[in-house]
């Protein structure tokens, strides 16, 4: 079978370099193209000397129309609104582009405008482009040719309230309450005091409360699922750690319940999914165990004295978060295996 | 003047090690006695290397009667339901003490036994002990014998929510979600494998969600403040550093409120309070800002969406959240300037 | 092809926990045995939640007459001496076995009972037994039936000084010194307060000084390679990471060679090998790079002024230095590709 | 008594956050600057939360000509070479001044200019600069007007060998090796990809070998000490902490002592020291212990296999090895008790 050619934009971030890491292990595919501004001519395994076997590919400079050639499907992992037009272009010329930006995850141009405070110059696209959460999209992708890759947040937020929804369990007027913490990682690699390693290590934070970008896009995707609109509290925190984000939810119910029975509806719609883990009854999710790996793991609590169902979820921001689900959306577009690539566990301790 | 004889019983576990770090910067006492089970017999510098200057300290067995003679004060800083028994054997004694366990918090023992799952054998005691918040009790701790030294959850979920009660901000019968996250050093000493470096390191958890032990604690306090009932959702979290509790509390706004007002609130009603800092608008605070020091850091932001005000505060647990508050109460009790032996600010990074 | 039946004697430590892990990613073999003493009876997946791959195998007893016909090579990570009737056992009934413990390791049995302090009962199988380092004994791997499976510390020494001894630049009669440090779960998942995370976070200490049992494991090697004997300074330190061990050496140089030379030296040695990679000049290992993999780097740097080399190298203690060496020796064994299950880089950041 | 009026240049920077926080702590002087080229303006609170005194200090630019009369005592708290002017300014106007750069720790200039590569403006100020070492230079440092505040690596390995080799116990020809491992805040404050959270965090590093700039300042004090010249081999690593410094030197022994000789040589020479612990037989040091403290620890070893002295010495990098020593020379300049305002103990855990 000849071999896929993918190409990485935007490969000296974070999510970029575990694109990077994941692809390798990928058998039906070459990475042929990897590109980096600011490291433009250095070999990748420079770049990155963890990524020993990329000694042979060079970063190049970003130039859409001049690299599409060498390539069959792009992961954009490049800040949001540049990948606007470098995502047109590509899909222009036939290409499939996985997008993991904010650029194309809000179906309203108006709410990505307002949150996002700047212009949405290819509202053409937006119609066509999947949000590529394959537990609820997974035909779709299938498809698609543009597909925008979730939010780290909305990613853990969704995944934890989709089977509740669905289910008609949450008293929807009454507010959620989603309290998310973070690894830093999720703040990218670029050079900021507040991430050096002395003002993060041994402490903890909040920060964008009431003003975090991906409000709208939880917030536009428990809507569908609810087929109601939602408004959510949500706030995220800094954890000193690496990688992982935990999500805590609180949400108001609609009806009594028993812990065994949102435990039942949970398990059963996760049952066919190859990432999702519904934890026991009584066991409550740890990031370190997913940590370098695709996988969420969900645990429950049904809190009578309040009438709240409280659900915690848990992902790897850079792979489950960005780059894993990326390559798994490219698994279901290409029809390779869903697993392919990113079928390690997490890496405990 | 005559030095004070103070007492620390339970001195080999983290807070008891703490107590013992700020009291020899006291220069109005000496502490005469430190006892350990355990490490009986030995010198306090042997079990603790960091407290160099008590090399002459050796720990006692516990034995509250025949120790009373040597102190004047006693810090209890015992597992609950040990504590009671030592308590009531000091105060029959004639001595003041200031107990950090859980014992002497909840006014009516019948919660105290059906969330601590043990009888409460000392309940004429408890109409006498006072709650040891200063910047709510200040006066009846000066004349009190025995103080019941607060949680450190507690701490950080009622200093957080004080002044937007007492200003009626917050709409009531809705309900109150407080999300805290500590630091380890808030489990103990004690060897359980949740605790080791290599399961807590680089990862991030929530436990004890809808049954964890402060909720009595946190809600008779702030059913108190609002002089109406109040249930919360409190749920905790395991953060992978030492020292520090970030709580994020989400309460429901009673009426249309800008975060100038009650900025204003909250400054005027911690004005003259030596640990207390509100932070500037648009500023949310850092556990490691306090790390080490007896402080507490607010901030503030409201939410015109959901209508909902969002408090976070920071406290070091070992500190403001239990050695360095015993000290403040001490310090009132005694007539000491309220800031001897933890004047000191955060050390940061 | 027919799999492999693969057993992990020792499977809730972290070794064996990540043998597990790696085990899973390996197409020719199948797990059909684990073993746990104090969770014998549980799914592996309920001990590991982290293995979630592993909710049908349950752990059982040890007992390696019985469990013998159930695999075909086993893996023991047992503590030392438990290992040595076990690998007797398994090897009478004409099982193979990489042990990961020390037993089999030194090939003097009075050396291992001067080090270990206990006897040797199967000295008979030390003549058999092959050092499972596959740089320098990958021939005798390939037929092997008993490997004793490197150290962790000493595969970090060893690797990092081999080309520089082989190639006669060191000095021997005058001492080398190797600082090692390492990361926490190279101490096991016992319960020990040394190890509880608020001891050593944010922390560091040395410990083992000058009786550390890796050396005379250490010394046999080097001696080997040598040809002479070498007696060396070994110290190792608690870094509070989770993973890693880096080794700085310092060997004094037998004549004046430049960076280059012995640059060039190192590559030449490793070229072939897949899993060792020399920096470039100038540039120093980190342990992240190689975080979750089976990679060592290796820096170096020459100091004129005191005429000594200076070797770097660095490798993850669980996978190089255990469970990942143990895999590669597996796969050299069987006539596996040699990267099968274990080619997967550093999870970094 | 009138207070001394105190000048911290450079209060922006780590070292000089940690004087403030340290000279608030102290009775008998005030802070009268602050100063900050990028902070000029702005109240030290709102640069350093944690600093919540500071609110009424606003950060000067700097300009010790305008500025000097405001002051009597002056901390330097500068980049090297930016240091040189100020000081001589300073000294010129009857000033006192304590520099914590390395601008005056060289006596010879030549070889300043040689490792620090820029030039040396001030030579003649250098025979008046006394090395700020109290356990040294004590009665030097009681008349001076200008201190040079030694390096945090150069107090660690100082402290540590200077008993030993003033006793005459290490075998000077052959080389002292001096491995050292420093927690992050010694970097600075300064934006660098290599001090990122996600890239220190977890992992271990070295750097600076056989080059670092603190080599020649080690050097001249411990030839001063021993009367002969000494070249060390020294190799600082990068440990993901915050704070704190261990050193662990390898001295070949010049004859054959006993531990308990080597024991009793310490204990001696740093029995009046009120920051030295050297600790008991078998016990090694924890920088944890001395987190936040002036004080040093210092755990011994000797290797009779090679006719070694091992030497483990702690700090905190930014107390005794900047800002505590820094306050411990105007202690004894000015005759205040020398504990003042550094009686603290370590903050563990």
């Amino acid at each position: 079978m000849k071999k896929l050619r993918v190409a990485v934009f935007g490969g000296s971030g974070y999510a970029g370099g575990e694109l990077l890491r994941l692809l390798h292990l990928h058998p039906h595919l070459d990475v042929t193209v990897a590109t980096s501004e600011k490291s433009a001519g250095l070999p990748v395994s420079s770049v990155w000397p963890h990524l020993t076997a990329y000694s042979k590919l060079v970063f190049d400079p970003m130039n859409a129309v001049a690299l599409a050639e060498r390539a069959d499907l792009f992961f954009l992992a490049l800040p949001h609104k540049a990948a606007q037009d470098t995502a047109a272009e590509l899909i222009g010329l036939g290409k499939r582009v996985i997008d993991l930006s904010a650029d194309f995850r809000l179906r309203n141009p108006d709410t990505y405008e307002s949150w996002y405070q700047t212009p949405h110059t290819k509202r053409e696209l937006l119609s066509e482009a999947v949000y590529g959460l394959p537990e609820r999209y997974r035909s779709q992708i299938k498809g698609a040719r543009l597909i925008a890759n979730p939010g780290c947040y909305p990613t853990s937020a969704i995944l934890g309230l989709m089977p509740a929804l669905e289910a008609g369990l949450v008293s929807l007027p009454e507010g959620i309450v989603i309290d998310s913490k973070s690894g830093v990682s999720g703040a990218g690699r670029s050079l900021q005091q507040g991430f050096l390693f002395s003002e993060v290590n041994d402490g903890f934070k909040a920060y964008g409360l009431a003003v975090h970008r991906h409000t709208p896009e939880i917030e536009q995707e428990l809507s569908a699922i609810a087929e109601s609109e939602i408004v959510v509290e949500f706030a995220p925190h800094l954890v000193p750690m690496d990688r992982g984000i935990l999500t805590t939810i609180y949400a108001p119910l609609a009806k009594a319940v028993t812990l065994e029975d949102v435990h039942e509806i949970y398990r059963n719609r996760y049952a066919d999914e190859p990432f999702m883990t519904v934890l026991p009854v009584g066991q409550y999710p740890v990031t370190k165990n997913v940590r370098g790996s695709n996988h969420c793991h969900i645990g429950l609590q049904v809190n009578k004295r309040t009438a709240r169902l409280i659900i915690v979820s848990v992902i790897d921001n850079l792979v489950k978060g960005a780059a894993g689900q990326a390559v798994h959306n490219m698994n279901i577009m290409m029809g390779f295996d869903e697993t392919t690539a990113i079928a390690g566990m997490g890496v405990f301790p």
